[in-house]
């Protein structure tokens, strides 16, 4: 029987003062809280035999005050000739500063910084103030011989803006986050790459009111970093929203891109198709800062009409008839569903439990034969047009019949829409309790779907006392992909990273790619040549060398580009 | 009043012997003949002042055994080194061969081939029977600096396969034509390149009986040259078929492709989508041989259910109500239709002509506003499931009716479906007269359509006796093409091309892309430097570079990859 009180850790409310390592690592608004619920804690004792004496002491928690003792490499000339371009005041050393945009939201990166531990920091933070600026700060370095990172929402997994290499980090929200133009004829929006996901889409949503537009719209874009995230990340690293199965993911709605390289400043044209040979507007998508920085970004936006979107949701009895009945959904021609997840048997019955089914339904649902370990949650959103969206949630329900799905109507997802950015905000509380979860992801064809999902969560679970849960949240006619979500306990950072490598490994034996949506960065960068081939690698090698001979823009490992080719795989990967 | 029996020039239904020049440049099957209908004849009386006499005598007609009295530039040493890999069967000098293989289907090409002119020619034509033959054929070119080009289909329509620096001609249509494998549960299909449209097609729809699948397909890719266009033309240049607003252009429907390359041999991932840095599978689309050669691809295939099929075709009372109508049908979110057309008043008016409109239906829709050189014909289809098919059809309907269009019925649909191939058959007919018919075509954002079509109709007009005729048939949210026919009497190729440039650079210069689905050749190359912009044209050089070091696939002006970039636009398009 659980007590009629039940034991609550003492989850942090402490936001982190500023200066600090956890200010640097914690995700979100350093006010905003979201922990565990009991279900948790239950869930949390029952897999990894943890007692209310393992909630007492903390580990790692980052509380004190980062200091550097790393004097920056640049030279006073060198630093004068930054403050002339962009004025003293966008110009900082701060140790602070420096170690602040010098990090993503990585697990390995909490685990360090929880215990002080600071790896690679730029020599200079530089806040350019518009595109003129980028291109006489990049002239500037490429005489010099300067490295450049670049900073925007900084919620990348992957290492993917790690100054290795020190140099300058452009940190792009601070002024080039602006709206610049919304084009309704065309129906695209012009906007400077620093601008965040809120201000972005409540632009396009307010668009009478702030452009006198005839209509409102919507971006279409909204990863779980949304809040955090800006969209030129969401361009240079190829992410993907939660609704893209009707939306298109990222390098999708990207009609035409601004750079400026080593090699030159380009704006791409804007026309929805050409065939005028390779499209450099192709070419740049997913180049995450290697070939130069975003400027300007021009996207497809669309009508905004919640009033017409519709929900959805489902009890599958497997999760082979889950992945057969959302195969035929996505490849029926009929319109495709906004949103549209499936969960795995180990994540529906944990979510289940986690964010609580009424005991009543549970009961009717194993009677009914959906079985907790064999039963697959899925929930959707339709929009679109009014009667299209009618179109297509009857269409899925006739669908989900078929393969003997219960419907559980409109609530499972409104529930999943509230908190859909709002999870990440739960990682700092388990980490301070020893805890580690974090994510894998990957692409597929429905052909090698299942082996992939075998393959990688029976490497997770032969690890004692590991938690994995699954789910499929992005849909093509030609496959989806797969969120692998892990919880554990580590020994440290190295345990952690050997078996983080030990999952990429099988996701890349199992037939899965490397990454659906967080892009590679300098994580899985090691595992790049393996996966493209020597000849592909060479490609983007050949591009590479075009835009930045000297290897200024995020060198130190970034896709792979300037890794020694002979070191692959897990090889590679080691303590900082 | 009109002679009751209709004067009928004496069009040709002489089948080209073979070896002429003729049998180059006539268009599709031989013994395939289609004649301008009595309409014709009456608009080119009309039009250009001609007479029953100047149906007498014929220009250029070809008839003439193609002798070519220039010798191949290779080896005994080198032919045999060829005949070694695809054996001596598959290779050949012979005069008629070289030039067969050395020629697409312009106007310019029709014009010179007409009066026995042979412009350049490769020494040897070669058939690779696999992707092996073509991987040693390409080791052997490049240890020999042999240039190598590549004839598919031969429907180019831009010198886009024209071997000026002599070399090989690498044929794919003569074994490298196979349809590879059906996947049905990621829906798609593996070819070789060589293959053409209806043979693809059939297999598709043939899916039970061929490969006992459990449903027929579709590729959704019907160029109006798709009788004679290959899979793999489709793709290396951009191609876009009659029904690309609801199945995607060539680029979208590829999924992976597999390349022979100086630089190395690789395939694609099949991945639906990846954020694993820039997309070789990108980069290689619209290369136009340049870069190396396509030897299998996959793409995406679609459910064909042609009893789903929809039709539909409307009056608007304008081109401005049509252009308005189409981008809000496009805009709509209720899903689009798959062929999409609106033809510009005079093509509307041209066409009620040429293809006979009944005078009662002419006096009505006068009578009800819909005036001569105003009004504009709207023709469609719609795909997919039954229902959805419903949905799109009633939207384009209420949208139509809200711009004041009169509802055709679906006559016209099946009428202009029944004859899309067939058009470019009386070219022939209309050369051996002095008549030449052409096209350009572009794409266009929404808001830069209206200049771009008066910009290019005014100086199209401005010269006496020509006529201009303009539709839109592929389109998208942010735009749509512009497909410029215009017919006129020329003085020859050079006065010919002369016209033809001017067209090119008012397209340019009122914002329309360079092509939207013919590529770009070597017609068109020397505008691309103005029209990419120096930084773009060197990512396109740069790659060229590295895939083809020795510049020997499909060099001498190809994509203006090595055109002298001081010479642009129609300064260089001359003679040969």
């Amino acid at each position: 029987m659980r007590p009629v009180k039940p034991f609550r850790p003492d989850w942090s409310e402490r936001p982190p003062k500023k200066g600090t390592f956890r200010a640097i690592f914690k995700y979100g608004d350093p006010n905003t809280f979201k922990h565990p619920g009991d279900q948790w804690v239950t869930m949390l004792k029952d897999e990894f035999g943890m007692t209310d004496e393992d909630f007492k002491s903390r580990r790692g928690e980052g509380r004190e005050k980062v200091a550097l003792d790393r004097p920056g490499r640049l030279s006073a000339d060198q630093i004068n000739a930054f403050a002339d371009i962009v004025g003293r005041e966008n110009i900082t050393t701060d140790d602070y500063q420096r170690a602040r945009y010098a990090y993503g939201k990585t697990v390995e990166e909490m685990m360090e910084l929880g215990q002080g531990i600071i790896a690679d920091v730029a020599d200079l933070v530089v806040h350019p103030r518009h595109k003129d600026d980028v291109r006489r700060i990049i002239r500037y370095c490429s005489g010099e011989k300067i490295p450049v990172y670049v900073f925007s929402g900084g919620s990348s997994v992957n290492l993917g803006l790690r100054p290795v290499r020190g140099g300058i980090t452009l940190v792009m929200t601070t002024h080039m986050n602006r709206f610049l133009e919304l084009n309704e004829t065309n129906q695209t929006a012009r906007v400077q790459p620093g601008i965040f996901g809120p201000a972005y889409e409540t632009a396009l949503n307010q668009a009478p009111e702030r452009f006198s537009a005839t209509r409102r719209y919507t971006g279409g874009h909204f990863p779980q970093s949304f809040e955090f995230s800006t969209v030129g990340g969401w361009v240079v690293t190829l992410g993907s929203g939660q609704a893209s199965t009707y939306y298109g993911d990222a390098a999708d709605l990207v009609i035409s891109q601004e750079y400026v390289t080593p090699a030159g400043h380009f704006k791409t044209h804007d026309y929805p198709a050409a065939a005028t040979g390779p499209k450099v507007n192709d070419i740049m998508k997913g180049s995450e800062g290697t070939f130069g920085v975003l400027v300007e970004v021009t996207l497809k936006v669309f009508r905004y009409r919640p009033e017409n979107r519709r929900y959805f949701s489902f009890m599958f009895p497997s999760w082979k008839a889950a992945v057969m009945a959302s195969r035929e959904i996505v490849q029926g021609e009929f319109g495709r569903p906004a949103v549209y997840r499936i969960s795995d048997p180990e994540e529906t019955d944990r979510g289940l439990k986690l964010y609580g089914i009424p005991s009543i339904v549970d009961l009717f649902l194993k009677k009914r034969g959906f079985n907790p370990m064999q039963r697959c949650l899925c929930l959707g959103t339709v929009e679109g047009d009014r009667d299209f969206t009618r179109l297509v949630k009857r269409r899925i329900r006739q669908i989900a019949r078929r393969y003997r799905a219960f419907y559980l109507g409109g609530y499972g997802s409104r529930k999943w829409e509230k908190t859909r950015f709002t999870e990440p905000y739960m990682r700092e509380d388990l980490h301070d309790f020893g805890i580690t979860i974090d994510t894998l992801e990957t692409s597929v064809t429905w052909d090698h779907l299942h082996a992939l999902h075998r393959g990688v969560r029976m490497y997770i679970k032969r690890r004692p006392r590991t938690v994995c849960m699954t789910h499929a949240s992005h849909f093509y006619p030609q496959g989806t992909n797969l969120y692998f979500i892990f919880i554990g306990r580590f020994d440290g950072v190295d345990d952690y990273r050997a078996f983080q490598a030990g999952v990429i490994d099988q996701i890349q034996k199992h037939g899965g790619s490397l990454s659906h949506h967080h892009g590679i960065g300098r994580m899985i960068a090691p595992w790049m040549t393996d996966y493209l081939g020597e000849e592909q690698m060479a490609v983007l090698r050949a591009l590479k060398k075009h835009f930045d001979p000297d290897n200024i823009m995020n060198p130190g490992g970034q896709l792979g580009l300037d890794l020694n080719p002979a070191r692959r795989g897990n090889q590679i990967r080691k303590s900082t």
